[in-house]
């Protein structure tokens, strides 16, 4: 809707901002051996991999703008007005057919190592993947922001890899009307605890408990995004030691 | 190698630019029904689409870089030290599953038409696509520069589309030593003539013929891209009628 996206007004705040495309999804989604041997009948179908795409529908109700396509929640700030430019960026997720280790986490570690006091920053399905990182090397990494993520660590996994690291798990509204959502709130909860426990310094922080209310899965494009960001920077600078 | 893109520099000559992904390449390359049905045996595998990639091996043919991989042709201007990055770059190619009309030439129609006063430039395989948006709709378009294209429109076509319209097509070295290039060029060079000959204003213009050499098919990241640039601002000046 007109409003500058985080990445230049992360930028204005006075923060360099490198945007990663995830392998697997987008623009480097596929590759030409998992589907030529199957057409030429080289290799079987089962062999293909699996692709999946969320039609609007289903979307509607995943990303929290209501709870039936077409109805919002009261109050929800998602610029419906503009749904019809954002469908157009929906793009068929191949990453469930992504190799171990994961390209998208060395990627991370990576640019880290590169380019030094790194906040990898996260959202939805790409939620774990900072944290993943960091259990494979701390090197570079300054902290951890993850915007409703997927799925935080298991809180039985080896809370070491994040001793003494800044961590921000940050959610929005409606999180407990979603049977998809309040099971990952609940799970990152967990994790913090554990984490907590063992030297961490993660905190999950809950949009509408801050008197932030009707923010969508989709907070970075919601109607109060600069507000957001703002706090986050104020987060970073909080909580981020000088370099 | 550190130097500012063309999308960045138009801007800064003072052109307003918009950078189109194709429609089945790149980020929007994809979509779940031509393979999920397959993979679920509802489908048989002769209905997947058809895929293509260059390995770098042919791309550096391709790319006219040089005659064999590895070696490159003398006062060759792609910066190859950077070949690493560049070849990270490179996506599959669905587009030999696009449908009719091609979308993106649909699509910049639409732009044009939104926009108003639009040169279409386009490079390599979407080399046609301002063509063929000329012939479904002249309406907001100004001009076209296509960059070394795949093929321009055939001589025996009809030329009324593109009577009056002001038509660049630039190409830049080692043409006549590619068996992939050199008749396209030749192809250009009848569709000029035909056009001109209906009141047509196109010109086909050779980068080493006019005492700048070295350039490869990918000119615009060759090392000299800014003076090219440039070339390109002044036709543009010369040609297009002020708005």
């Amino acid at each position: 809707m007109g409003r500058m996206g985080w990445d230049e007004y992360f930028l204005r705040r006075g923060h360099s901002v490198h945007v990663m495309d995830q392998a697997w999804r987008g623009r480097s989604a596929s590759h030409p051996t998992q589907i030529n041997p199957v057409r030429a009948g080289q290799a079987p179908a089962a062999s293909l991999p699996t692709v999946f795409a969320a039609g609007r529908e289903d979307a509607w109700r995943i990303f929290r703008f209501g709870a039936r396509f077409g109805e919002s929640y009261p109050g929800m700030r998602f610029p419906l007005a503009a749904q019809g430019e954002f469908w157009k960026q929906m793009v068929p997720d191949w990453n469930f057919s992504v190799g171990t280790p994961n390209p998208s986490v060395t990627a991370l570690n990576l640019i880290a190592r590169r380019l030094g006091r790194v906040v990898l920053m996260s959202h939805s399905q790409s939620g774990i993947y900072p944290f993943q990182a960091a259990v494979a090397s701390r090197e570079g990494i300054a902290g951890i922001v993850s915007i409703e993520p997927g799925a935080c660590p298991a809180a039985t996994d080896d809370m070491a890899p994040y001793a003494g690291l800044p961590i921000l798990v940050l959610w929005g509204d409606y999180v407990a009307l979603s049977s998809r959502w309040a099971p990952r709130l609940a799970g990152c909860l967990a994790f913090a605890r554990a984490a907590n426990a063992a030297g961490g310094k993660v905190e999950v922080a809950v949009l509408p408990e801050m008197g932030i209310a009707g923010n969508s899965h989709m907070l970075m494009q919601d109607d109060n995004s600069h507000q957001i960001a703002d706090w986050l920077v104020g987060w970073m600078a909080r909580h981020i030691p000088p370099g």
